[in-house]
């Protein structure tokens, strides 16, 4: 079957609906797919999903948990090669802005989505959630990584995806949790005060727990190895808590 | 240097500390370490490390955002593939339910990291986290993709760290959160209640918006495709909010 795959026999038997389809991912990752089912339930979202006889709903969203895990696999080791310098809260965060809903919604656009989805259903007839095209990115991604292999994915994330995500853009809006919460006490008028509260450990390691007051109420709690670390932990919860994050 | 390191030309210049921790690697992953700094980095948790001249601080915690990509990538799609008609929700709960702290922690001594670090630091002299092993298995996973590639860490990752993860006895916990809602309440003696308060979309998609109930009281709100996920989902939330979840 590989085989027959490798040598395109099995193009011989696409239906004509079939060969538009295989060209327009064709244009999108550069190869011809193998398996063109996957892409095919990549294409399915959920509303849009039958169920089979035995009350199985087949849509795209397991492929979306799979490519969603590929593309952070790869964005990972990007930022990481690219930023050595950066700890790996910075990692972190710069991933998941990123791969955001809306950032993927808009490049699974760009990348030609929309229309290869338009070859698979009736779109007029459908209105998918907000972020429909971010999902079948996703999906999408977990069909040429099923496909083609990690290292393909990886290329095409790389050479595909990446470009439109605004990276640079992104670094500079990547937050310091500390001075979000100062920024919005002097705002608000209240007083801010970081407790050291324990220190564990022994000379060699260090783990600090701190406690952020706020107008004198203890309000979150942090830790980390330093009280640098351990402030920023303490913040970034409190910046959850009181909604500080969009 | 590539050519250098395939041939092993490296190890002729490693000091008796070092071949020691090269075999112990070995022990671990079957194959001699080909950049031994990257392991010796793993094995540098945070509270150990020392400050390099540009005040940067030198640990495992950048290897371990690498690693934990890339063991969350491997889990997806073993997961996947194992379980082709569960949906993406189970998925998505079983790999968090897998490679929690915890899980993470014992593994890393039952692989033999505990041993390997004692090669590199004098742990008498230390004491680390709850999870110390945990996040150096974690950037151990690192340090071994970027020494030798994605295809030999899935393998490695596969034979020797999913064995020690008991998988059918995480499935039976994998939560219903519904039913957990619903258990609450009868301990509680509280009244719930899920409202279906909007729905979105045409005839062919359609996505309900939930709203979960207790006590007349509105504590959370669902959507999904059904009406049935739309439900999960907002009891998810107020599981959360409920602190139910441990």
């Amino acid at each position: 079957m590989k085989l027959f795959h490798k040598l395109g026999i099995h193009t011989l038997f696409f239906s004509s609906k079939d060969k538009r389809l295989a060209s327009s991912i064709k244009m999108i990752t550069g190869r011809k797919p193998l398996n063109l089912s996957l892409y095919r339930l990549a294409l399915t979202p959920a509303g849009l999903s039958e169920e089979s006889h035995q009350g199985f709903r087949i849509s795209n969203e397991r492929l979306e948990f799979l490519g969603d895990a590929i593309l952070g696999a790869v964005i990972a080791e990007h930022l990481f090669k690219k930023f050595p310098f950066r700890d790996e809260g910075f990692l972190t965060e710069t991933r998941s802005k990123l791969v955001n809903r809306e950032t993927l919604n808009s490049i699974g656009i760009k990348i030609g989505l929309k229309d290869t989805l338009e070859l698979v259903i009736d779109s007029r007839q459908f209105t998918g959630n907000k972020s429909l095209y971010g999902d079948i990115l996703e999906a999408f991604l977990g069909a040429i990584y099923l496909d083609r292999g990690y290292q393909f994915s990886k290329k095409l994330i790389l050479s595909r995806i990446l470009i439109h995500m605004d990276l640079e853009g992104m670094i500079t809006t990547v937050s310091n949790y500390k001075s979000k919460i100062i920024e919005w006490a002097q705002k608000e008028n209240k007083t801010v005060e970081y407790k050291v509260i324990q220190i564990n450990g022994n000379q060699r390691f260090k783990e600090f727990v701190v406690e952020l007051h706020v107008d004198e109420e203890s309000i979150s709690s942090g830790k980390g190895p330093t009280k640098k670390k351990a402030e920023q932990d303490a913040s970034k919860y409190a910046c959850e808590k009181l909604g500080l994050l969009n």
